[in-house]
């Protein structure tokens, strides 16, 4: 089956994140109505000494800005990692329609795992959520990243 | 006994908020060491279209690219209402020495309420917590906001 698109634009997001000393995670917002990506980015917390510099809140900043509004319920969000409860209350916050995510978090993910953001009830706003898409390459990415970090 | 000067500038951020059709919600990043106010803002989801624009993640944000860091455990943070999991995730990841906030938050708080994110096996940094701090006068800017807003 061939790679998804999105999920593969993510990736490369993530390993260019991974190359700039960030760790790898990956995210992609698609307008639903045309398919068009609208953005893009890896993590930057380190390259940009910003705390809240995951993927996907500079996605989700970048569509926002660009589209005039912080509700962007016309788009889906892919990302190559399970949310952390930072990124999945913004997806909230955001209206995002569907968020496809790759590896699962089992240490950190506030999607299937730890707080599970979307399953509280002040959760306003839960996207349709499809987890483990190309969840092997996507888990991979951070296994090498981590793998070369300890033998570093 | 005189109003904390921290939380009254940090007040005065939420008022101005309220004034641009913002939930009026204010913070301000204190250096430890001087004294030193480092950056003060209120909510700009509105007036920034930005679904991350919360004061608490404006302030993370401006200070760390200040300070060239993303973690800031010289810092204290104050904050008109106890932050939603978005920010106490952010304050968590940043490494902020104490969080002071003033409103408790018993539908979007995520400190004492909620999914009291520091208290998480998966949060690797818990500030210290000083809570109710100016309370009454921070819970009635809200309240005022909000009462206006039903009359509109």
């Amino acid at each position: 089956m061939a790679l998804n698109k999105y999920m593969k634009i993510a990736m490369t997001e993530a390993r260019k994140a991974g190359r700039r000393g960030d760790v790898p995670v990956g995210a992609v917002i698609v307008e639903v109505s045309s398919g068009r990506v609208l953005a893009q980015a890896g993590n930057r917390v380190e390259a940009d000494s910003d705390p809240t510099g995951h993927a996907e809140i500079l996605v989700l900043r970048e569509v926002a800005i660009k589209v005039c509004s912080p509700r962007l319920s016309g788009c889906d969000i892919y990302v190559t990692l399970e949310p952390c409860p930072m990124c999945a209350q913004a997806i909230s916050f955001s209206r995002i329609r569907r968020l496809y995510f790759g590896a699962y978090d089992s240490k950190n993910g506030a999607v299937d795992h730890g707080v599970k953001i979307f399953s509280q009830k002040f959760c306003n706003h839960k996207p349709e959520i499809i987890g483990s898409l190309e969840e092997k390459k996507c888990s991979n990415i951070l296994k090498e990243f981590f793998d070369r970090r300890r033998q570093a």
